[in-house]
């Protein structure tokens, strides 16, 4: 007999995983919903040619392929086997691919729908992505990612708006986050006026290091880079630059004075810090000239959360794309988005005991079953109870009590009640809350009553 | 520049596909969770050794195979290409494929959690599966089943239950429907009596036949196949069975007097008929013994669901079946489940008209946007709104009145605020209901109130 077993790097969830899950999950929807983005979803498979050469080539092999049904054999050839090339001999006998990411196949629905689509088009997607990385500890083959995105409008507006939904999202699940923020505009003005547009990457990573490292030694690594003197001397105010996010742009407007682009960028940060001041942001906005994720991708803001007690990497992510649509022949079209990481904020959310205790309660009672009269007589009271949304259960059959118990306590069921011959003469429910042991005897209106107001 | 598309079979679900679908998964699941039924998931890749020989040769083919990642070739010789079959070299490429269904994993879960899991266990599902079928009207490649299922307990309360839970469900989404139900074991008996039991099924489709035929071409069909003389003789009440519940019990008793099994059958079936008695059922229940769906699968109880007001085939269906999980290698564990039929159930609401009309709409209030200063006015009163559960957007950007009202009526927006400068002047906003076009002046607390009630 088979002992069964799941692929590497998947997981089955749990009642209580799931519980946990969907407080998450529930959250970011309700924010993203309050903020007008609306939901779509996409197939798990998509063409491969809508995939492929999207995520570079060494995403090209991360995808997982789907074997095209049928006599597929017939599509290669002994030389095939031969020369060995699984890469090229996988494209011709697989034509579809499971979806790597949420932003390709929204491209692709933006594109294959944007008749119907009234523009700006504000979308939040919650689906499963698949890559076929090594498993390790925090990464999955099958995770999921929760992006909301607004396409179609060029507006500051919107990353404001995205600010406000990360803030929102992370004071519901009462975690103590820091949002950073860059743009690209600035990032690329550096990169001009020392005239290394290529080296933008070791410039942040350089800058990174300072108090680690010290100036000496930041300035030493980028001169190993081949960055000249007079560049490593223009881009001292900007590996010191320090205080407050006005004294940062302050510092910014200066050392980018020469570069259009700079200043643009400087200006579009100003915005949406100037907006956000309006609001009541609990979380720390902070400017962070080091912030270069997806480099090659964003043209705009570029924005990234990190939990402030935990030790975690980045547990929210986003910016701004320009041409999405391009690669799918739709250009013109601009795009805004962010991305929750909801297994670093599971993570997150366990170490620090955050989850609330009724995230993890489904069943509100347990009607303990003491064999067929009583529960001909308990079925009635049960749809009483779920009419008055109580979620109710019957053990199902009249086992030893200890056995009935345990599996309340087992399933986190608070309450339990007890209806015997006694209770049915006198119209009468016994309440045994769990934790307390503490028992009382209710009518089954009172007993609505008390359970509905403990929800 | 290539066009996208998607595979065939599969679909994407707009803004206002996916309300509608989430208003018949939350109806679902609700009632699942007020019955007491816990939520779990699986990866959507099971390794394929799980899912091969579970559904059938047929089912077999149908199942998508991922390709191994890396150098797969490395794994097949010329000879299996000249060789040319297609599902062996598969098994060689290809470890793991798509769910197919729902209960083979489920049976896997409970086998690999079985320490964990404090029986019975009382699960639902709610997740897409994979069929490499021949994509047609009504029938896709991915589509999303929704199953609860009770396992480790022979209670037919279970069964009670889970009819209770399917009236529920159609009560609340206002689908009229017929519950059928009928009993492995009743079968079994009517097979046992006339000593034909490999004949059950051309029995069961030819008693089916009675109203369009008549009796004397069901006589004619059972002979055709092959069935004696004497047997069909002993089958008449059972072709001709009529009248109530309670009458066609009565007649199977007399009937299946000989079958201890057929007496069983009869026994669960009158248990259930009476503890759904004890309760408020609104849909019928009918006693319909040509009801065989699933016929080498299930043990007990079988279900099935039609609509009374489209012509659609079944919308939910479900059964007892025992040993779920002997297959791999957990035996003695019976089990009892339904599955929901999403794609149809929303046919028939979507054919009937019975999608509430909030189903649809997301955002509440849609701000103009007059310009920066507005806009500055505006974010905080936004906010204000969405903590009091509003969901409010803004048009991000000042575009032409005519533009951003057409935003509001693609996207089922109700209502229009206006902040000009006269209304911030005078701390009021103009509230435009689009669909009467009335206007009207209102503070912003007003506005929280009218906006909350509406919901």
């Amino acid at each position: 007999m088979q002992k069964p077993s799941i692929p590497k790097g998947t997981r089955d969830f749990s009642p209580e995983e799931m519980a946990k899950r969907n407080y998450i999950f529930d959250t970011i929807k309700n924010v993203y919903r309050l903020y007008g983005f609306r939901q779509i979803e996409t197939p798990a498979m998509e063409n491969l040619s809508t995939l492929m050469g999207k995520y570079g080539e060494e995403g090209d092999k991360l995808l997982f392929k789907i074997l095209n049904s049928g006599n597929f054999l017939s599509s290669i050839s002994t030389d095939d086997v031969k020369e060995g090339n699984s890469a090229k001999t996988a494209g011709k006998i697989s034509e579809k691919g499971l979806r790597y990411d949420l932003t390709v196949p929204f491209a692709r629905y933006v594109v294959m729908h944007r008749n119907e689509i009234s523009f700006p088009f504000k979308r939040f997607q919650i689906q499963p992505v698949w890559r076929a990385d090594r498993p390790q500890k925090g990464r999955y083959r099958e995770f999921f990612q929760c992006d909301a995105d607004v396409v179609g409008s060029d507006s500051l507006l919107n990353e404001v708006e995205l600010i406000q939904i990360i803030d929102e999202v992370f004071r519901r699940l009462n975690i103590r986050v820091s949002v950073k923020l860059n743009n690209r505009k600035i990032l690329s003005g550096i990169a001009e006026i020392i005239g290394e547009a290529d080296k933008i990457t070791d410039i942040t990573v350089a800058i990174d290091k300072l108090d680690k490292i010290g100036l000496a030694n930041v300035n030493e690594e980028l001169r190993g880079k081949g960055i000249s003197e007079t560049a490593i001397q223009q881009l001292q105010p900007i590996i010191l630059i320090g205080g407050t996010n006005n004294e940062k742009l302050t510092t910014l407007k200066s050392v980018l004075s020469s570069s259009e682009t700079g200043l643009k960028g400087v200006e579009e940060l100003e915005f949406i810090l100037n907006k956000t001041g309006l609001l009541t942001i609990g979380c720390g906005l902070e400017l962070d000239l080091t912030l270069a994720r997806g480099l090659n991708y964003y043209t705009g803001a570029i924005i990234e959360v990190k939990a402030l007690d935990v030790e975690i990497g980045s547990i929210t992510g986003g910016g701004r794309y320009d041409n999405l649509t391009g690669i799918f022949g739709l250009s013109g079209v601009s795009g805004v988005g962010i991305s929750f990481g909801a297994d670093r904020i599971y993570d997150v959310l366990d170490q620090l005991s955050l989850f609330p205790d009724n995230s993890t309660h489904t069943t509100d009672v347990l009607f303990v079953n003491f064999g067929d009269k009583e529960e001909s007589c308990l079925l009635p009271i049960l749809s009483q109870l779920r009419s008055n949304g109580i979620c109710a259960e019957i053990y199902p059959e009249a086992a030893k009590m200890k056995k009935q118990m345990s599996y309340a306590d087992n399933n986190n069921i608070p309450f339990v009640a007890l209806v015997g011959e006694n209770e049915i003469k006198e119209g009468k429910v016994t309440l045994k809350e769990m934790q307390s042991g503490e028992q009382t005897a209710l009518s089954v209106d009172e007993l609505i009553q008390k359970l509905a107001h403990q929800k």
